[in-house]
């Protein structure tokens, strides 16, 4: 049995002569097992995908065998160490160069598949990331639902907000919410940051309560048959620092301004430097402190980097984000984002809420 | 500034001078640069923490910076990749055997720091085993808290099952229902398996709607403060097939018969082995096809295996899982299973739910 998204990776691979997906154990898993394999279900630790020469090999053990059969590729069963070592042996008969997708792979994963088929190590990075991240009609179709999900409980937010409710109990209640109206389970640990807390960027949530004047940002996302969607709405809570209110519009404003640079072909670096060229012509020069967007897929973050340092060129079929963003250490910090399709003329942005200063 | 727990890895690392621990992307977080930076919020993507003879070095981008600063270690923040490079390698100075979690780290991150500090790449998987898995009090009460959550959501289930009802709905609802009790994030996907589906352990729940005599098997857990709680409940809408209800029988035999070998001293593998032979002396021998039990944490697996081929001794302050199950493929799966923690005279089982065979 063929799977075209195998071959699609291996004409990405030049030089390669078969790729090696291995999965560690949770949470160390390799998104790339299932979209190549196309399974939906199982969990799959310890398990390979192998895409070479002659088609494609799932190797799992017992646990999975059933769950395995349900989607593409050969699959083999082992046993004992030694059907394992066997299976990968025979599924990579006749090659030498191999590639791994070297950051999402345990290092002891990979040293056993290199000394078991005695093949050389070669970075698939590349070749892994062009062919994940320009997404096929199904791929998109899903994105597009996990948008629709946390695109409604983003609107949610106002209701869910008055004084004196914890950052703990706004993320549980949004977590709830898109699990209610059909996510699969979080894209990633929901963000909720009040007051100056909502300077940290990847604060998690804690028990520190809603007080009037408080910033309060979301960072959200939910998973829909696999996909993610990712979005970060920033409102408050009674009129806020008046620096916070000037600091909204400039993130705003630089967000459009990146947006407008996403389309088909162009620089992935144009959209950060537009963005960050906005904040840093303000009183919020510096503020900016992470890139303007990354990739996302059935992980959050992949494939694509949307930073200054980019050297990647879009392509119709990207999905990235759009999160400019200013963090004033013991104020607050403000950031919008969205999840974007780049299409050929410019991008369809995939979630939708009141980008306006929203004061509750 | 010196941590404990980084000074207690080192001492159970023989022959090795420091241990990295590095962070790839999400999901590809290693839990023990929390437990050694006791760390309560960030991501800390591409972070490293570095517990050598000079202390622990926390070596993070300027987006984690605030966050870092709430943690054990000296905090070293870079802006570049030459900043980065000065700040491994002034961690590793002097240190050549430098060991690592290679079941648990990017094998491009290990072939970095290998690169930039030239030292020699060693597997401190046993140390970072020996050390995380020996819970302190702290932790046992964030396990404990989470167990209690997820018990409360095992004894809700029976009224959230009626016909047409389908796996993802339960899924969901108990998913929302564990955040709403302060779960704080699920310790892994929750599995709802109904009727035949059930035979697969790691069914990934579907649109399949829940039908008078079906298994409906439920294996979920919660975070709490980062640790993990995980349980599995098995009950049934209507009476089963006869096949079905002995099975069960054997299982919560089969699950009190691993139990009574846990204990502080004892061998890991005697548990699994007491377990398996209840089920093999029926006619369902050979359908128990995965370990008895494994260690959980921050991780819902970690450090422990509890399988008959386990060479690892329990301690006092292990905490492992205790799960046997019988899967017939095309008729249905039971599967029951608690969080037990071990002390010196037995274990203490940490969750709670009716065990006794359940028709809704």
């Amino acid at each position: 049995m063929e799977s075209s998204r195998a071959e699609r990776l291996l004409s990405n691979a030049e030089g390669i002569d078969a790729v090696v997906i291995a999965n560690g154990g949770e949470p160390f898993l390799d998104s790339t097992f299932w979209y190549l394999t196309e399974l939906n279900s199982g969990v799959f630790e310890g398990s390979f995908a192998i895409a070479g020469p002659n088609g494609l090999h799932i190797i799992v053990s017992q646990l999975e065998e059933e769950a395995a059969n349900a989607g593409k590729g050969e699959v083999h069963v082992f046993r004992t160490r030694e059907e394992r070592d066997n299976a990968i042996k025979e599924a990579l008969r006749g090659c030498s160069k191999v590639g791994f997708n070297v950051g999402c792979v345990p290092y002891n994963m990979v040293r056993y598949v290199e000394r078991t088929a005695e093949i050389e190590v070669q970075d698939a990075t590349a070749a892994i990331d062009a062919t994940v991240s320009v997404k096929d009609a199904k791929e998109i179709e899903a994105t597009r639902k996990a948008c629709r999900i946390s695109s409604q409980v983003a609107g949610e937010i106002p209701d869910m907000l008055s004084e004196g409710v914890s950052e703990k109990e706004v993320a549980a209640r949004m977590d709830s919410r898109m699990r209610e109206l059909g996510g699969t389970g979080n894209a990633f640990d929901t963000i909720a940051a009040f007051g100056a807390y909502s300077s940290e960027p990847h604060h998690t949530p804690c028990d520190y309560r809603l007080r009037k004047g408080d910033t309060a940002l979301f960072d959200f996302g939910t998973k829909y048959d696999r996909y993610c969607s990712d979005m970060t709405r920033t409102v408050f809570l009674g009129r806020p620092p008046e620096i916070l209110e000037r600091a909204y519009q400039v993130v705003k404003e630089a967000q459009e301004a990146g947006i407008a640079e996403y389309r088909d072909g162009a620089d992935a670096s144009v959209a950060d430097k537009a963005a960050r060229a906005v904040i840093d012509a303000t009183e919020f020069e510096g503020r900016f402190i992470h890139s303007f967007g990354h990739g996302i897929g059935m992980d959050v973050h992949q494939a694509i980097s949307v930073s200054y340092r980019s050297e990647q060129r879009l392509k119709a079929g990207n999905i990235v984000s759009a999160e400019p963003g200013i963090y004033i250490p013991g104020v607050g910090g403000i950031r919008i984002e969205d999840t974007c399709l780049i299409t050929e003329k410019g991008c369809e942005i995939l979630t939708s809420f009141d980008h306006s200063f929203t004061v509750v």
